[in-house]
């Protein structure tokens, strides 16, 4: 049985849908989507790092982007396809969005334990299609994916 | 005498300049800069949350987006107008920037543990300049204010 409900469910399909476009555009095969069962989806995102250039886009911060400026984050979900590493953690915290959807944390653990710590409830679905995604993609492009996650050496395009 | 070395003085005017931008253009008076002596600044924004409706757009994150992709993040320096929140202490350690420049911290009180605990060095400047644009801020845009550093019932544009 599935440790996600309808909702929950829906939106982490939309982060794989989103994280499966970045692929096919070349880019980070990570996606995120967040929303309420009230709302529905209000902002889904995927690492834009390759299409823009820009090291802050991953795919939580594009799916907050997309948001737009809202007073009710408190009541949202949050979706990612891989565990949220720290920037993409503090974005979650500032924002007091309460409930995280992980994926997966197999290939990549990010800040689970800040986010805990703070109270927020983390649900880890273990998506075996997150999983494929990330280790195709680590596989296939190391140097990118080290230089996502801030490793140092990881080679740039500056 | 000062805290901080030239390069470092420069870093923060910048970090007040691009505050000031953004207060003449009716936005949060916070601004950003990141650069290192080898470099010069290679990236300096403010915060954009009226200006675009994005609210991952501290200024922080906006100078990290303006430097692109880059592989020296651990040769730079950034300088905030003000104590960098929880996500872009968390953008800091992402990027691992080992030194971080607070204008002040007087009228905020960022996640400066969290950035000492993993091992970054913090200068705070205590400058004037930065400590009167936010008092300014904070006391004719409350609302907006409490918005940006996501007090819950925080009024929207939604």
């Amino acid at each position: 049985m599935s440790k996600l409900n309808t909702f929950q469910s829906s939106l982490l399909d939309e982060a794989v849908r989103q994280a499966m476009k970045s692929w096919d555009e070349g880019g980070i095969p990570i996606g995120a989507a967040i929303g309420s069962e009230r709302t529905g989806i209000v902002g889904a995102g995927h690492n834009q790092r390759v299409q823009t250039g820009d090291s802050t886009a991953h795919a939580e911060i594009d799916a907050f982007r997309k948001a737009g400026r809202r007073n009710d984050w408190f009541s949202m979900t949050l979706a990612s396809t891989l565990s949220p590493c720290v920037m993409c953690t503090g974005a979650t915290l500032l924002h007091r969005v309460p409930i995280v959807i992980i994926g997966e944390h197999n290939t990549f653990m990010g800040a689970e334990d800040l986010m805990r710590e703070r109270g927020v409830e983390l649900i880890v679905a273990d998506d075996p299609r997150c999983i494929e995604l990330m280790e195709r993609f680590i596989d296939q492009r190391p140097e990118l994916w080290n230089e996502d996650i801030g490793e140092p050496g990881a080679k740039g395009e500056t």
